[in-house]
């Protein structure tokens, strides 16, 4: 059995100084050595973006003493790259999580999340990978009912592990009525888009993105239903998005090459 | 049976005047009427990326002759989201074709490729939906053995549909001696990052992602082995993340709160 303290990569897409990853900071600092490599801007909304046509800065920063910290130019893939090849150097975290999101991440979010996609990189990089959100967007949210279930979580992760190719999408309910924990799929919902349709000084038209978050699936066993009923979601996530059912419906087409 | 042409929407990553969106148009204008909403700049990387934090333009541009055609600030699920919401306005087209992307997206490229992301939010908004790619990074890539096999694709899914909540993710290798298609899962591959470690004018350090990619999936049938034996891979892809064979093996943890 290791001994050790475990080391924990902590990174987010709401940017280095958001409230939300310093109560992450603070619980994986009860569990183990702490590394910090996250935006230096919010990034929220990037998915799994990376930065293929400019340079990357990485800087050393002290923010929340004792806790070595990096602010990242990139994205928050960006983040875990640079964290894995350049300060990592090969020996890799035992564990990384991303969050905690100011917003949550459930369902289709899963795609558009820049906290989502940073843990994904984890995953990809075989790192035991858990990304965290609450349903609160704003600045001030209060995450101190989050903090006994992160806690948890990670250690389970440490304990027993996750199942190669996958990783953890963990959203908390807004409030501190919390039932418990219920594992999840992810519900078959979508935004139906809308944009702001406004002028600029010089009266040219540009759009907002908005939106209406529209969920259709009805099962009791979907994250939404869960964080409806004030639990919290987890939801195993895969990175192979192979539809292997669809495969022998394809193989019976004929192409006529 | 329906008598009038099909709508086809043609998005890409790497912007609108990049040739292989070109090819994509001409070849889409041979079987239905083509609408072309594409990014302003170049946007290769940019994964399932949205623009939340800032406005977006959308201008159309007379660019081919014939084609309507519009160009987009964001990024390409920008462009889907847009087209959806701006210029089909509920009357959704019959296709979604994305690229053709200059160089590969294989295996788990799907996630980073902002062609691929495209098609995945294109399926989202339930249009059948696929994305191309060629093995040529290079700008004057020849693109014109594809177009036999775009078309029958194209053809074969305005015929046949797909399953919902999947879509295709179409590869070319590079080369005129192709042997067929092959329907194949993602492979099992990675991208081992490297950055290049550069000194600025100021002599401040930058980083620049490069990275080779690893195989190390030995299975005959995925897109990294039929694109080595120059077949065109064809993969079904799912935007439902949820890894559920992972499911019960979470719900026997036991989380102590």
């Amino acid at each position: 059995m290791k001994t050790s303290k475990p080391t924990i990569l902590v990174v987010n897409d709401d940017g280095i100084t958001a409230p939300g990853i310093k109560v992450l900071v603070d619980v994986m600092r009860e569990i183990g050595h702490v590394v910090v490599v996250a935006p230096d801007s919010p990034q929220s909304g990037m998915g799994h973006a990376i930065t293929i046509g400019k340079p990357l800065r990485l800087d050393k920063v002290d923010i929340y003493e004792g806790v070595e910290m990096y602010k990242c130019s990139g994205t928050p893939v960006d983040c875990v790259k640079l964290a894995v090849t350049k300060i990592f150097k090969g020996k890799k975290p035992d564990l990384c999580v991303s969050g905690i999101n100011h917003g949550l991440n459930n369902s289709i979010n899963v795609l558009y999340s820049g906290t989502m996609s940073a843990a994904v990189e984890g995953a990809i990089e075989r790192i035991p990978s858990i990304g965290f959100s609450l349903d609160d967007y704003t600045w001030d949210a209060d995450f101190s009912h989050c903090a006994k279930y992160i806690k948890q979580i990670a250690l389970q992760v440490l304990q027993n592990g996750l199942q190669e190719g996958t990783l953890l999408n963990v959203n908390f309910p807004n409030g501190a009525h919390i039932k418990g924990i219920k594992i999840c799929r992810q519900a078959n919902a979508k935004w139906a888009e809308e944009f702001d349709e406004r002028l600029d000084p010089y009266k040219r038209k540009y759009y907002w993105l908005s939106g209406v978050f529209q969920n259709n699936d009805l099962g009791e066993d979907t994250d939404v239903w869960a964080l409806e009923h004030n639990y919290v979601s987890i939801v195993p996530v895969q990175f192979d998005l192979t539809a292997h059912h669809a495969i022998p419906v394809l193989n019976s087409w004929k192409f006529d090459v």
